[in-house]
């Protein structure tokens, strides 16, 4: 198995380190062979290459069966006008790799219930999984520029979709939905946006090839109120990427912090089900405790997992991963973003090598 | 003062009816003279006229103080690509009468905090207000269609911005916060977005106008997981359109139920800080509820109470509805959407003669 890794900015690297632990003990206890490559990317490329990432990284992206992703980003490369930006790292990787569906599952430890801000007995039973569409919308759409005149700065973006775009993402949560619980929520802003209509259009024609799954519409509005008032009444959550961008993070909050969770970045599947992917933390490249061993390893580890199980097709192998992470929280190990009073704090090495 | 009252659909007339029925009582305390002209809005117009809101009830609309506004919608108009539509009554409301700054406070009742799915120490000193852009966005922006080619399906919406949009709606936010913990909260994507970076600069400059105002800029994922994770840290946040529609019925959920929370959109002010404003309740028309007697009129109340003091300009006024709607929490009294266990229930009318 070829995988590239991209370590990135801030704690990227540090979170990366104890990913690739754990798959050297996979590698070893299941023998399996892994074949590194490592690029730079993001704030680091700016200041090494003048772009956050070269044709070279994503040609050797596509050679490969997987993209680790740390993070990128950092004040350093944070002017917003700025014309090469960090960011350009992971729209490039997701657009140039086609990579269409996000995958952000949502659980809560038992143990962990205490950390967040919601009250235990809502959390009881949370298990979700947000599929963001990841190409399309406001992210890339045309014209997405800026201009001045008679009245002054003037600036546009443009929500675009496709019958197609809508239609192959939803057939992704459709598909997860059918090994889960059933239950795909679409969301959209049909009663404000064309977009919306289109999507609430095209989701419900392909849902009509999935008569055993139950679909619910919902406006992002609406959504945005269901995540915390009643959490654990979701499956698969299927949404256009802007929307999927807020809705995530707001979920993450369930989880109490989001150094808990993994994302998957999925494009055309082969017949196995398996295809090239990007795994990465959903929690960004944190800055102000870059270095300094505080960084939780788990979202990260929780990405490699998802990459055996999604790009690598090793089932067995992402379960003793999960089973592991579960495992460390149950002893009681504790990074400092999910240390409750009088928990025991490691640092990130040690809460990777307790994995491990 | 001439007021005009569109009650809309669903539960819109029956909260409208407590709003008068405390309006009323303002008049005969204060010895004010209040006109109402009423009109038909919404699914309610749509079948009586064919159009959810009428040209003359636009220009009736101008020629009052302030529009109280019920509801609208329902299952019988719910068609997405139907081409009158029940929310085109405030869309059209909005779009035409200019009003371009939609305030929505959310402050948490004490007697009310177990409501609210967060923990109570989460929510203590919540007491923020949202400021969310009206009249510019995807809401408006063109082109907004849907067509047809070879590849099947497309729609697009466009998200415009002008530095003058940006501009007057960052000022309503600076000068609100100005009277309270002068703190204003910008909330763009300007990492993705164009128009994010326009908004980002204008907010920046703007913010330059009030040195005694401190001005942070976030981007609207993490403002999405904050409002759930530290919700007391905000005073003024200020967002575009979209942002503003999701983020306000994420941090209407931090008081429980919608059912409590008010809403002002204003347009020009005048000198003296009045100006034609619409108030409306942000829960809208729950038709599953509509013509039982359990809709919760408080919302609707302290939008009135909002025109009192923001069209009106009448502020001790406005305060004697905020005071008694307080003090009917306090005795207890309680809608079955805020009502805990044990909690004394009653219906809509008895809660509005209970604030009267
Ligand atoms: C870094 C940024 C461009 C990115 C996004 O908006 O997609 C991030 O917020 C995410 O959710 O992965
Ligand atoms: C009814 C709908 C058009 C409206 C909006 O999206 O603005 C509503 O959700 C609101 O927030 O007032």
């Amino acid at each position: 198995f070829r995988i590239l890794v991209t370590p990135g900015d801030g704690i990227g690297p540090e979170v990366m380190e104890e990913a690739l632990k754990v798959l050297g003990r996979v590698q070893q206890r299941f023998g399996h062979e892994f074949v590194y490559d490592e690029e730079t990317i993001g704030g680091a490329a700016i200041d090494r290459y003048g772009v956050a990432l070269r044709p070279e990284t994503i040609a050797k992206a596509k050679a490969s069966d997987a993209v680790l992703f740390g993070a990128v980003g950092g004040p350093k490369w944070d002017d917003p006008r700025a014309s090469v930006r960090p960011e350009d790292a992971i729209l490039g990787m997701r657009k140039q790799l086609g990579l269409f569906a996000n995958l952000r599952p949502v659980r809560v430890a038992p143990e962990l219930i205490g950390e967040s801000t919601l009250k235990p007995e809502v959390l009881q039973g949370v298990d979700m999984v947000v599929i963001r569409e990841l190409t399309g919308g406001l992210y890339f759409g045309k014209p997405k520029r800026r201009w001045e005149n008679a009245e002054g700065r003037q600036a546009v973006d443009t929500l675009r979709y496709s019958e197609r775009e809508v239609a192959r993402v939803c057939h992704v949560a459709f598909q997860l939905a059918r090994q889960r619980r059933k239950k795909v929520t679409s969301v959209d802003k049909a009663n404000v946006l064309r977009t919306g209509q289109l999507w609430r259009e095209v989701a419900t024609e392909v849902g009509k090839q999935y008569p055993d799954v139950e679909l619910e519409h919902i406006l992002v509005d609406a959504c945005a109120m269901y995540l915390v008032r009643r959490p654990a009444s979701f499956d698969v959550i299927v949404t256009e990427n802007m929307f999927g961008d807020i809705l995530t993070d707001e979920a993450a909050m369930l989880a109490g912090s989001m150094g808990m969770m993994p994302s998957a970045s999925l494009g055309r599947r082969r017949k196995d089900g398996t295809g090239i992917g990007l795994y990465e933390p959903i929690h960004g490249s944190a800055p102000d405790i870059a270095g300094q061993g505080k960084a939780n390893p788990l979202a990260m580890i929780l990405s490699a997992a998802m990459m055996l199980r999604l790009s690598l097709g090793l089932d067995r192998e992402a379960k003793a991963v999960e089973d592991a992470v579960d495992a460390v929280i149950r002893e009681g190990l504790r990074t400092p973003d999910i240390a409750g009073p009088g928990a025991k704090v490691v640092d990130t090495r040690t809460m990777g090598s307790a994995v491990a």
